[in-house]
């Protein structure tokens, strides 16, 4: 595709290394995305925090991930790392953005070179604010068809990808479920617990804390060490043989999911998925070959007697044809080239104009956080 | 000075509208700079909150000050009007920002003109990272010679300055002291309450939030609604007729004082100050003649009687000369042709270089919040 020795700029975020050593999906895709770019000959920097490890050119200005050592400052170091970024932007051919909204408003005020964001989801409604107005200098990708926004241009699906061989495969199905990711309702970990527990089947969590009174009040109840177990936050191999060792990874959210990295980690491993019939996962688990998709606890209580039925095999493969980090890479390389042709996104037209003048609190499924809502942004 | 049709840029903080209506220090100066430059036939244009006045161009992204109304979403907010200055910034031959460190992290990644920041206090020890980072490519100002940063370079010291007309002067001493600014320890409350009991004054309160705990413990179990009362958070007419009824304003800071703004708001009104004799309060009030300067509680109550003899004329005087914005935007005229001259800071020298390499906790007399520190900072 003639992109060899393109001078790419990969803006991580920093909470957690890249590649993070457990928890870290965002750190995780960009990671993958400025490995997978070098190796198909592009000049790659990575800007990440300091205990990365990346065989590229790697910048730091915070020595490790924020949520690593909670006294480092976030504001400060978030503002340092993306002003380096943008700093240093001249001696990129094209910025590709992991790291959400804030380095729009960076962008917005440099020259730097062509802006590619991966919108990896919409935390909460104000921050439509900043997409909105980083749409007259990024051009988005979005990490399923189901996760856009009506507002917003984008200039591709590009769906994250895992690299097969970091996940061990296991032919044999095993004897319990489990769930993967961080405590939060939209994750849906009380769903998994009652499943399990409807189906007679053990389950196993690994999860980091995010809503504290989620966990204290509908899991944490739930934990007895047997029946539903909680392994803390696992790190690389414990997470491989958790997923590989399950019967299948149980992923009913309760908002629609924007992409679901542990969905494809899972099929890594052969694992399938029993998912929600929303959001992205209908793009991701092909129903009643690598997992169900439910449309909620009683139809997945009912599958899970048929999860050892399934073949192994397919799950990986299809994570192989379709969610590798090369197939991720190839989409890639696709927005980069239109970037690179077209420089800036083009003017949005006037219904996606009309779509950005909506209440943003009319659309709740959207967000991770619903927060109150402000008096004086013309909404009332 | 020959800077007359100067396009300016001025970027004030958001918390509270330019000019707020009562508490805002930071927005008081960024107007009080903006208006003072707009009548000496500059181009100005101001970057602050929707619901500011002023008769030059305003621009803003925020409805109303982020403090007016709580569920705005700060952080989005900050980077958008930040952001959108620097959008702008090639509209302006000069910026002068009052917003704090993170608009030194754009200005790093942009070609904007040069760049004048006046330094209003280090909130904590690891912002010292932004401005370090940030001298490459903004000049400072200091607003007091005390508060200076050893491993900084400055342009000048330009003290602030407040409109003497907008101040109601009172030639007749009050009977009461009075303490104004926001609830912090380093303010002093509790030691202004401690003054005035053992004085045998009465004492009024006019305060913002801020410190909670310090407020719940210190100072509200002191109010009695007689000899120590509390105004709340008063706005600019009350605020007048407190300072200028006053005996004087006690300011028994705990913490070197950046500048201060408090004690030339009541000097204006001819009300003099019982002051700490510590950061800039020495550069502001003259010992025994604007009010006093003291080293302790002790010392302070011993000058309580002394307060009524002083000549109210000398302290509005001392502010018509010294503090006034026209003198203050003197300063800052000499500043901005220094700056334009030079374009971009000189390289710092060695012993500057070398005075940035400090444990950034060694100094907690300079910072308002002392957090923990971060392990990965490279002082273990």
């Amino acid at each position: 595709m003639g992109l060899q020795g393109l001078r790419l700029g990969v803006l991580a975020a920093i909470s957690w290394p890249a590649p993070p050593a457990g928890y870290g999906p965002w750190e995780q895709v960009a990671f993958n995305v400025a490995e997978g770019m070098r190796r198909r000959g592009l000049d790659v920097t990575l800007f990440a925090a300091g205990d990365s490890r990346f065989d590229g050119r790697l910048v730091s200005v915070v020595p490790v991930g924020l949520n690593e050592d909670p006294a480092l400052n976030g504001e400060v170091f978030t503002a340092l790392h993306i002003g380096e970024c943008f700093r240093r932007a001249h001696e990129f051919d094209l910025i590709h953005n992991h790291f959400d909204w804030k380095p729009l408003t960076y962008a917005l005020a440099s020259d730097a070179p062509p802006l590619l964001t991966t919108i990896h989801g919409f935390s909460s409604p104000q921050i439509l604010a900043a997409y909105y107005a980083g749409a007259a200098r990024s051009f988005y990708c979005s990490i399923s068809n189901a996760d856009r926004d009506p507002g917003l241009d984008y200039l591709a699906t590009t769906y994250n990808g895992v690299d097969p061989a970091e996940f061990q495969f296991s032919e044999r199905p095993g004897d319990y479920l489990c769930f993967l990711g961080r405590f939060h309702p939209e994750k849906g970990t009380h769903l998994a617990i009652e499943i399990a527990k409807r189906a007679g089947v053990r389950l196993k969590i690994a999860a980091i804390p995010q809503d504290e009174a989620y966990f204290r009040e509908l899991v944490a109840p739930q934990i007895d060490g047997d029946r539903v177990q909680f392994l803390g936050a696992v790190e690389r191999e414990a997470r491989n043989e958790l997923l590989s060792g399950a019967l299948a990874l149980v992923h009913m959210t309760t908002r629609p999911e924007r992409f679901g990295l542990t969905t494809i980690e899972a099929m890594a491993c052969g694992t399938p998925v029993l998912a929600a019939r929303m959001g992205s996962l209908p793009e991701i688990v092909v129903d009643g070959v690598t997992g169900y998709l439910c449309d909620g606890v009683d139809e997945a209580v009912a599958k899970v007697p048929l999860l050892a039925s399934l073949d192994r095999r397919a799950c990986r493969a299809h994570v192989e044809k379709h969610f590798s980090v090369e197939r991720m890479i190839d989409r890639y390389l696709d927005a980069y080239v239109r970037a690179l042709d077209l420089r800036l996104p083009p003017q949005p037209s006037e219904a996606k104009l009309r779509a950005r003048r909506h209440d943003w609190w009319d659309r709740p499924m959207a967000y991770t956080e619903i927060p109150p809502r402000p008096k004086n942004l013309g909404f009332a």
